[in-house]
Order: C-alpha cells, then structure tokens, then sequence
C-alpha cells in the first residue's frame, strides 16, 4: 500500500502507507481516484501547517471500493463502490448544538485535520460514505466532492431561475456553480482573468468577461438594464474580487461568500447600507449537497471529462504540485492511487 | 419666517426662510422642533457638500402642524399635528421598480438633497406625512424619525425573544435599537467607548460595555456559552467597528450593517465564510416602519426625555454644531424652530 505525505516545506514523498484495520463503525476503503484541491495546494505552500501533522497523507476529493467492514457497520459492503464526506463534527459545540455540523468549530477536516486519501487504502468512518451508483465512471466520482460544494452555494444562494447572476473567478469551483447556475435557468456571466480558465468556461457554453480589459459594473448595468446583478458568486479569493464584488450587485440583492480570503480585506459597507445589500458566508456541504451531486454527476450533466484536465500516478504528486505553483494551465488534476 | 441655512465650510447663517405656497399635492408646515441627526453634522464637516446645495436649509428629524394645503390633498387638514418621513422616490429606477422605494437610487433625501425642516415653515408633498395622535408631545414627535430607524433595523434584522444580540455603538440610533430589542425582549449587551453614552444607556437600564477595556469577543463567548451573539448590529460607522463585530456572531448569525462607513474598512471575509455568517445592510425606513415609531412614542415605551439631551433656539444652531465638534456631551439636541 502507496500514499503520498506531505513533509513540509513544500514537500511530498511517496512511501508505504500503513493498512490501518477498520475499528467499531468504520471501514476500510480502496482508494481509485483522488482530485487535488485549492485546499491542498494551501497545504503544500505552508499555509495550514498548524492544521497537517507532517508528515501526513492529505486529499479529500476521492472515489473509491470498500475492502473491509469494521464493526457495527450497516449498509455497506465489500465491493461497494462509494464517496467520502470528509466531514467529522464533534457533535457538541454551539454550531453542532444548532445541527450545522458541517460547519463545526472543531470539525476533523479529514485529509487535512487527519489523514486523507492520497493513498491506495483510507479508513474511515462508514457514517461518512455515500453509495454510488454503478453506472457512475470513477474518475468522474472524484468530482463529487467538488460538485458537492457548488451545489451547497447554489442551493443557498438564494438564486431564482429568473436571476442574472456573476460569478467572480473561474477555478474548478467558480466553474462548477456556473454550470449549476446555468442548469437551474439563471442567466450566467462570469468573470476571470486567466486565459486558460476563461477559455475553458467558453467552451462550456458561458458568458466570461476579464475584468482587467472591460468596465465590469458598466457592463453588468447595461446587461440588467441598469438593475445590477441579483446575486454575486465571489469566488476568486481575491482583494480585487472583494472591491468588485459590492459593485456589481443591485439594491437588496445577495453576495456569496464562497472564496477563500486568507487576510481581512477591504468591503465598502457603505454600499452594502446604502444599497441594503445581504451577504451570506457558505461553505462545504450538508449530506443532501452531497445526495445532489451523485444525482448530478449520475445524470451525466456536467461537462466533467473537460473540468479534468489530466489523471497522474500517485507518484507524480511532487512534480504534479510544483507544475501547478508554475502556474501551468490546469483544471482539476487527479491522481490515480490505486494500481 | 427664519431658517438657519449650511452656507459651507462649518458655518451656518439664521435669516429669512422664503414662505412657500403649496403646491398641487403639497402642504406648509408649521415646524415646532427639528432633531440634529448625525447627518446634519456630517453635513456641518463638509462631508456631503456634492449633494447640499449651498446656502441650504437641512435637518429632518421634525414635528410640526399643517399650516396651508395645497390643491389635490386630502386625509389632512390645517392644523393638523404631523412629521415628515422625508424620502421621496423617483419612483422609475431599479430599486423603485423592485417597490424598495425607501432605497431608491435617486432618492430625495428632504433636508440632504432638497430643502428641510430648521425653519419654521417647510413645504413638503402631503405623501411624506404621516398624522399625530393628540398625546404625543412635540417634542417626543421629533424623535420619531430616528425610531423609525431603529424600528426597520430591528424589524429587518432577523431578531427574536430567544436572542442574544450586541449593539456597538450607543450613539440615538444605536440606544433606540438597544431600546427596542429590549422591548422585543431580547438579551442586550451594548458596546461604547464614550463616557457619556456608556453612563446614559446604564440609566436606560442597559448591559454596557468598553471594548477598550474588556476582552470583547471573550466576554460574549462566556455570557453565550461559547455560541456567540445571536446578531450584532454594527452601529459605530468605525473601522474598529468592523473588525470587532465578525468576532462576536455566531454561526449563522446575522451582523446588520447600520453605521454609515465613509471609506471601505477591513472585513474578516474568512469568518464569515468559516461560521457562514449572514450580513444585512439596513437603511432609513419604510412607511410602515413610520406607523410603528409612532405607536412606540405614543405609547410612551422610550425614555425619550433622557435621550433629548437639550432644546435650543435656532438660533444657536452654529454655536451648537460647534459644541458637537468639540465632543461635548449630547445624546440628542432639538431646535426649536418656531416661537
């Protein structure tokens, strides 16, 4: 058995991953396909070293088959093709108390919090595990999670079907609440800057804008007829994306918080006063989100064979890391951890 | 008739106020008193100069009596005890369209973007008025426009019995939301810095506190159980302001945005994606928000003896504006516009 660990310092080696048995209500899971994520980039820069236990395998976005039942689990199987929900509540803080367990104060983020599934066998919990459907390819099961997430924007973002809708930055996420946004009827324009991604999100059917070359808010008037947008998607993680943000949504219209802003940055309150704009912080995803997005990728709706840009060995995660702080064009990479 | 009229660079000059006949669908007005806003002193600094035109009458915050009807009116008549809601909508923009005429993008703020109430006739469209019952003192009428905005702040800002809520700032408009949900029957906790403001909200039987001299975030936690405030109505217009309050709401919990911050401040967009916290930016009234100041101040619910801190003659509207510059200790100063 092969995992990947994180070793700091921007830095992973690919060893021998140790097969931990299943314990009471947990299974063991033959990892197929794990995607890397914004997150895990964040990891390999440095940035949630006081969240990793180097070394420490990371990953979250994964297919997989369950190998082996621990006990006192129901409803599962060996062979059971399935999903993980990388999500561990304590179950006792303020917001567990509430039941937004997926926003937990102490939530176990599992591949960052513990470890994860850059590896060919994962054990964890059968609490968190979705069944998949057989017809479902397993590199696009990898997707899930990510769609899982989109899903739980758009789901409370208070889009209508007769919205015009931005959507600030065009990574895998940007580009997958797009793509759900366009599905449910709203009317879509996005905004990006890089090349590779606005050309993508054109391939896929979008309206995309650089907000470097046009007069975005101008723009977004004269498509409203003046109205504004009826909810922004900010999803660029940008201090750019937060000053434009305020500027393109109309009068008691919604901002959605969905990027990661790692240092305060600046907001015009005054315009969110005066416009009596509402913004709504979402992230990750409850189980429904997750029940959605097996129905979605089942469904075959999304275009995600061109989301993929490339499946690598596991092997490759150090080179396949260094390609991405390169800034070379990608999508979504997977790495395949299983032989 | 005498107005005191903003001519510009910190001055105000007392003279002759043009009697206006009112016209098709108008009223004159009597005005008794006139409460100085914040805005008027933001008016006095300079501040809002692009929209005043000097020399101009400002104030809006006023009680008055029908004095002459114009043609087309009706449900009034001369002698009739009134106040002014003094927002006239353009009734053609987006916001209007959507029926926020309170926030309409062209909004006539009356005594900012149009003649107002320091003097003691003011001609005014009849829409903007609504009656007086015969208990309510002038003077507490004044008060009404101000209770109007705590009023909409409250009702808006997703407040219930059950909640723990923090007001920064105990400035008129913070005190009469404290004041409100206090009658709404919320558990307050009010943040101030000022002395004088933290003595006064003390003798309104409020929980007050000095972030300057407390652990803030670490006092909610405990008075909360660890959950944090329910809502926290952000009432400074300080960047401080803004910094503190994503600190002190919980998960899912709403921050309204009622002060007025001139310049894009530093924002914690992490927390709110993190605890997926709710922002509403809230502003003026509606009229119904109008009906119910008025039934709060008839029904004599508010101390509002202890918030008027001073009634003046016009006269001293200079030598007042000076005595708020230089932080004398007020909480709200009528003039009194008419002998």
């Amino acid at each position: 058995m092969k995992g990947a660990f994180y070793e700091g310092n921007k830095k992973f080696s690919v060893g021998e991953s140790k097969l931990q048995a299943p314990g009471l209500g947990q299974v063991r899971l033959n990892v197929v396909y794990c995607g890397i994520c914004g997150t895990d980039y964040h990891i390999y820069l440095g940035h949630m070293d006081q969240r990793v236990k180097i070394p420490q395998v990371i990953g979250h976005e994964m297919s997989g088959e369950i190998a082996e039942l621990g006990k006192g689990v129901a409803g599962f199987k060996v062979g059971d093709r399935v999903v993980v929900r990388p999500l561990e509540p304590c179950l006792k803080c303020p917001a567990c108390q509430l039941k937004y367990y997926h926003i937990c104060h102490n939530l176990n983020f599992m591949g960052i919090d513990s470890p994860g599934a850059f590896q060919s066998t994962w054990t964890v919990p059968a609490h968190t595990l979705h069944h998949l459907p057989d017809t479902i390819d397993m590199r696009h099961a990898a997707m899930i999670e990510p769609v899982a997430v989109a899903a739980h924007d758009v789901r409370l973002g208070q889009v209508t079907d007769k919205d015009y809708v931005v959507v600030q930055g065009a990574g895998t996420i940007g580009t997958l609440v797009a793509l759900l946004l366009k599905i449910k009827k709203a009317c879509v324009l996005v905004s990006e800057i890089n090349k590779f991604r606005v050309n993508l999100a054109r391939e896929l059917g979008m309206e995309v804008v650089n907000p470097l070359e046009i007069d975005l808010p101008k723009y977004v008037e004269e498509q409203t007829g003046t109205a504004a947008a009826d909810v922004v998607f900010e999803v660029t993680g940008h201090a750019t994306g937060a000053e434009m943000m305020t500027k393109l949504v109309r009068t008691r219209g919604y901002i959605v918080i969905v990027g990661v802003h790692a240092e305060p940055v600046k907001v015009d309150l005054h315009r969110i006063f005066l416009r009596e704009i509402r913004m709504l912080g979402i992230r990750v995803y409850e189980p429904k989100d997750f029940e959605a997005a097996i129905s979605l990728v089942a469904s075959k709706a999304l275009p995600l064979d061109q989301l993929i840009s490339d499946i690598r060995p596991l092997e490759q995660v150090q080179a396949t890391f260094e390609e991405i702080e390169r800034g070379t064009n990608f999508m979504k990479v997977l790495l395949k951890c299983s032989d």
